[in-house]
């Protein structure tokens, strides 16, 4: 099959011919139908997270389950699935204590080790190993994944849209729901408005936020935010954003979601927030960045400052249901949708995803 | 009646006569059995935290109803009481929704005005105004406070052992069970051994922890800890805390209690959490103190960073409990009090506070 291959730090993708070995116990084999190409996609192709290499890069995806591989019950061939970046063991202390998107195999073994959950890979090119990406690799024509990191949806959404409901879309509404809680008539702030932001800004919608104040530095991205939900807006490149936003809100906002990842956001986060608030960091930021905190008021006010990883969610749980409530019309994607390109295209689309000018672009294969 | 007056940071507090007014509205007049020398009194004498001078220090302290001013229903003379120095409005928003620890008049009239929830003061010294410590104003023979800040108590419990429950001991225990709420069969890390961090450990013993690991300079204090429940202790003046930590629980500790409120101790707590894990500032720093950590950890690993005010209590609940736990054993009080001394010692008191080597030491007027 052809794939998009990363080889070294800085060098752009290129799609190869790419053996894929049937899936083994407990795996499902899947044509992809499209894969959203994310900022994650993009820090590993810059260097920011050490991985092993070469390895087929994309995450979030959806497809069609082609075959299944032995004591697979749940699924079947012709299933429509979203992709999940992480399938849950069921037996780890945290996925037992009913937080499967902190899995320890998922994070221990599958991620950084490039490998599905059995510590190898089914990926190859001329004999030599390929890595799998987070347990997807979804630029591709094909994948193997474990059979939990494929999650059976409704077969009436459109396959290649709800592709984005397997990463940012997830990590967006999830981090309002399963992170901070968000309760009706609260004050919200967002910062940044890329595919992960404009999740929050509508996971804040459906929570019954009163006031959802939408920061970014494009005008057409914080527009698109007011249709998706935000009461105001916020132009972060006039360059005082906790002054603005502390004018519309005096009393400071009850949350606050850095969905960007970046240490100033992070703090502009914990600086706006008022008595009890919660700041939620929901971007990954590269590694070894650090933000700052008054310890002071954050015990004074009882303020809470929250990692979010995958939106705490529970891919069998969450990832259906955001499909349904975008077939009801509560959750918006197509709009998320910047373009779709052929996969032989994945290059120049990390390209673009890096210049800040466009929300998901899809990969076709 | 006689008062310990603070009058300028770095000077000792000064025991004079001091007038009190009748209680307004609202209020009562309480004997004062005991007051407790609490790091926060010394804060305020360091000239740490700017607050309207001259007052009268003190804030944890327990006593009996002598008057009740109008409008008071819930209280009457010879009730026993511990003082609260959170008097809840219950009409402010973070009261309405469950959290008086975070009141907005307590937090925004009270504690910066120096004066009652009027506005105003019922201390002078020849007419002119002398001002509440955080609505309570314990080093003094007598008090007038809100009726909500004079918490009834069971009788039997020993009066002047008990002020302990309405600062130090409210902050631990109420740091483990409402703002880190931890579960049975879990690991706790609890920095700083004094009134606050041993009033930790005793919570996370209540809580069913698995594994309670306290770390001080001071033998003696972990010493004590262990008697409380701890199950290993660090001598943190090796200088290896989290490296030592880290020995005894390779997981990561599931929640990290700062009990001192320094930067670098805030920072070992988010350095020796696990997944999913839990630090939580209850101590209160300097003003402008700041504590940094990697954000990319904290969300990889849904961690969570709490600042507890006051235990996250409500008054009215929490210490009538705690009384009511200590009377049936589960709670250890006496072994927090040092040492009994005479409100004329009250400088004294605040000087062997400093050195670090006392817990707490209860003045009786």
């Amino acid at each position: 099959m052809r794939a998009a291959v990363f080889r070294a730090p800085g060098t752009p993708i290129v799609v190869e011919d790419v053996d894929l070995a049937p899936p083994g116990t407990g795996e499902v084999r899947v044509r992809i139908a499209a894969a959203g190409v994310c900022h994650s996609d993009l820090h590993v192709r810059d260097g920011d997270w050490p991985l092993p290499l070469p390895m087929v890069l994309g995450h979030e995806g959806s497809g069609v389950v082609l075959e299944t591989g032995p004591g697979v019950t749940e699924l079947a061939a012709g299933d429509h699935v979203v992709l999940s970046w992480v399938a849950p063991c069921r037996s780890c202390g945290p996925c037992r204590r009913g937080h499967p998107a902190q899995c320890l195999v998922a994070s221990g073994v599958v991620s950084p080790g490039g490998v599905l959950m059995d510590g190898t890979s089914r990926l190859s090119i001329a004999g030599q190993t390929v890595h799998h990406y987070m347990g997807v690799s979804a630029f591709a024509e094909e994948a193997v994944v474990p059979a939990a990191g494929a999650i059976k949806i409704d077969p009436a959404a459109a396959l290649d849209v709800v592709c984005l409901v397997g990463c940012g879309v997830a990590t967006g509404v999830g981090a309002v729901r399963n992170t901070a809680r968000v309760q009706p008539g609260t004050a919200v702030v967002v910062l940044g408005c890329g595919g992960v932001g404009l999740s929050v800004v509508q996971g804040a919608r459906l929570a019954g936020a009163e006031r959802i104040i939408a920061v970014d530095l494009r005008a057409d991205k914080t527009a698109l935010a007011r249709t998706m939900g935000a009461t105001d807006v916020v132009d972060a490149s006039a360059g005082h954003t906790v002054e603005a936003v502390r004018d519309l809100l005096p009393d400071g906002a009850d949350y606050a979601f850095d969905a960007i990842g970046g240490p100033m956001l992070t703090e502009q986060c914990v600086a706006v927030l008022g008595m009890g608030g919660a700041a939620v960091v929901v971007g990954i930021p590269p590694a070894g960045a650090r933000a700052s905190f008054d310890t002071g008021t954050l015990v004074a006010k009882e303020q809470r400052i929250l990692g979010s990883n995958y939106g705490g969610i529970d891919p069998a749980i969450d990832i259906p249901h955001l499909v349904r409530e975008y077939l009801s019309g509560d959750l918006l994607l197509d709009e998320l949708v910047s373009r779709r390109r052929p996969l032989d295209e994945a290059a120049a689309s990390l390209d673009d995803l890096a210049t800040g000018a466009t929300l998901r672009e899809l990969l076709i294969p």
